[in-house]
């Protein structure tokens, strides 16, 4: 391999695999980068053996070839470069050497022959999607992922193919968050009816879409998406990703979402957010709940906690309550990372019973309304 | 007690005293914050028996008394809270009573009478420094005390009080920095002259001066110190520091700075930084070494840097140079350090032969000369 590539691509294509590396000792080479030459391009390829990601930049090149070498110590010499200078590579005898302006270096690689195959895309993407709407959805349900290894079906976001939406849903058992994504007529591949009338769930694994957010940035605009035998591929602005799927079935969680609530009490998010915050510091002891006591007489939203190390405290906010009066018992962290995940001002705690799960919701700004298409509930802590 | 009080100032005394408590579970009660009104104020103190502070807020007391409540979850409950209200306090059977506005908590205390007593200044302060020319300072020093405990005199900063200066020094036995300070005449207290006729050594433990620098901020003009019965004092805006001193006889250390130097290297400071990182890239396995070549006939400063197991880097800047070739082995942080502590655009590197201390230096941006006031050398590695 002999090349010429600017610096800029070089150092984006470096710190888009260097992540998607294996990071245990048993197969050293998984800590490796393959560069490639390919059509006259240079291919940048890694895997964690879950993960994998491609990326192809421009290149002058005048000698074919590939090699692997460890990414992080790619990344960091590529990291201390001075910028806006072209990089020259050229291996010789697993040795890739890099030399950009007055810098130059001697990498140690391993041969490209032991590095493992990523599954490639053989048909067409099925769906293409706004990144930035994707990668806003993913947050708002992410973190209710359950990182309990013994019930893998819980460790991914599971995702339906509708006609017209993606449903994505997460969950721990305490808490769950759905959120529904539109599909446009544009954004529809050819395949896609028939996909989706041969299978139309998958679970995605955590780690996956935590990547996935993370490649998107400022100027992604578009993700596309496909799924063959047990793998799912994305394509974002020239980076390809493919994933395995997590075996296993999702419970059928439709049935624990209450379709409808006797009480709702809805208040200006960023003081109901302060108050479980203030309460969260007084749970974070034994106990670990903080109290909602809707006082639908007085209008008013008592959030307290208690501990019997530390003292207590007891916040009152107003709010407009609809229904009868409620007490419930919840884990203030489940508090806090719903409210996060709701973007307007205004946040609908509704609560049917003290053991039945209690729902968050948006408020729409302008008409006052719960916002549809995003669901977030927690299951009381039941004394 | 019973008393109101910003919340602004409440606030700021403390994070101040937070910082200083204890942090085993050894002594619970140096966890805690003592609030005592005095004098018509609120005054905050915390130790961990080596550091104490004492500050005092502005507060409208209905009753006297004092209480002890722990600093951390004081913390994150005034944390928490939204602005600009007042501040309410009533203690009753060791529980502290804190409302603002809608928000209350009851905070869990420890009698007062528990609390260690933490040295007062019986005399006045000796002298008076700018405030941001002190922690600019203790900046270009602090990283070089040693953390090693079975040389207690190591851990610390040494500081000579001398007619018109100060002079201060830190050194791991690896490398050593040393930094002056003038005294003008109207910032020596009337004893100081006594002072220095008696002692004139004293050794700064490395926490207090790190403690130190985080207290002043933008805002703070100067810092007085004081030192009575091996305790030091500072007091910076309205905050007092006291903290034991380090028993131990500090090196002779001037003898090991070497008078003069037979070469030097100077070049551009941001390039020599960014060519040491590099090389630190590749010396950071077993050998954790980087060679700089000062090539004398070329006028060519090679950095570089050899792994068995990475592979290796060199670098070429161009350099003024005087004097003969030399070639020195330097552990690359402590040159990164070095660097780091140099705010000149160039930097001279010096060099007398492959064993003696090597020099970093600031040069002048406009006479192109060493700038005094500034000591910072490093131990070669014997080959």
């Amino acid at each position: 391999m002999k090349l010429i590539c600017t610096q800029n691509n070089f150092r984006k294509a470096v710190f888009t695999t260097e992540r998607i590396t294996g990071k245990q000792n048993t197969l050293p080479i998984l800590k490796n980068i393959m560069l490639e030459t390919e059509n006259g391009q240079l291919k940048f390829s890694s895997t964690n053996l879950e993960i994998g990601v491609f990326m192809k930049i421009g290149a002058k090149i005048e000698k074919e070839g590939k090699i692997t070498v460890p990414a992080r110590l790619l990344g960091d010499f590529i990291n201390n470069l001075p910028k806006e200078e072209k990089v020259l590579l050229e291996d010789k005898n697993k040795i890739l050497n890099i030399t950009s302006g007055n810098y130059s270096a001697k990498i140690k690689g391993l041969g490209a022959e032991d590095f493992p195959i990523i599954p490639k895309l053989e048909g067409n993407y099925l769906i293409s999607l706004p990144a930035h709407k994707f990668k806003e959805a993913i947050s708002r349900i992410l973190f209710c992922v359950s990182v309990n290894e013994n019930r893998p079906e819980f460790s991914g976001v599971n995702t339906y193919f509708l006609e017209n939406k993606i449903t994505m849903a997460a969950t721990d058992s305490f808490r769950l968050a759905e959120i529904n994504l539109e599909l446009k007529n544009d954004s529809i591949g050819e395949n896609y009816k028939n996909f989706i009338g041969e299978k139309k769930s998958i679970i995605i694994p955590f780690n996956t879409l935590s990547e996935i957010t993370r490649v998107i940035d400022d100027e992604t605009k578009k993700i596309n998406i496909a799924i063959e035998e047990n793998q799912i591929f994305f394509e974002i602005d020239g980076v390809q990703i493919v994933s395995r799927l997590i075996n296993g079935k999702f419970p059928e969680y439709k049935q624990i979402i209450p379709k409808k609530f006797n009480t709702r009490a809805v208040l200006a998010k960023e003081d109901f957010l302060r108050a479980v915050k203030l309460s969260n510091v007084f749970a974070d002891s034994k106990s670990g709940e903080i109290s909602l006591n809707i006082d639908s007489k007085k209008k008013d939203l008592f959030i307290q906690a208690q501990s019997q190390e530390l003292g207590e405290n007891k916040t009152r906010l107003k709010a407009d309550i609809i229904g009868p009066s409620q007490e419930v018992f919840l884990n203030p962290r489940y508090v806090i990372d719903g409210v996060n995940a709701i973007f307007s001002s205004n946040v609908a705690i509704s609560v049917n019973n003290e053991s039945s799960p209690v729902g968050l919701k948006a408020i729409d700004n302008k008409t006052g309304k719960v916002l549809a298409g995003y669901v977030y509930i927690i299951m009381p802590i039941k004394k």
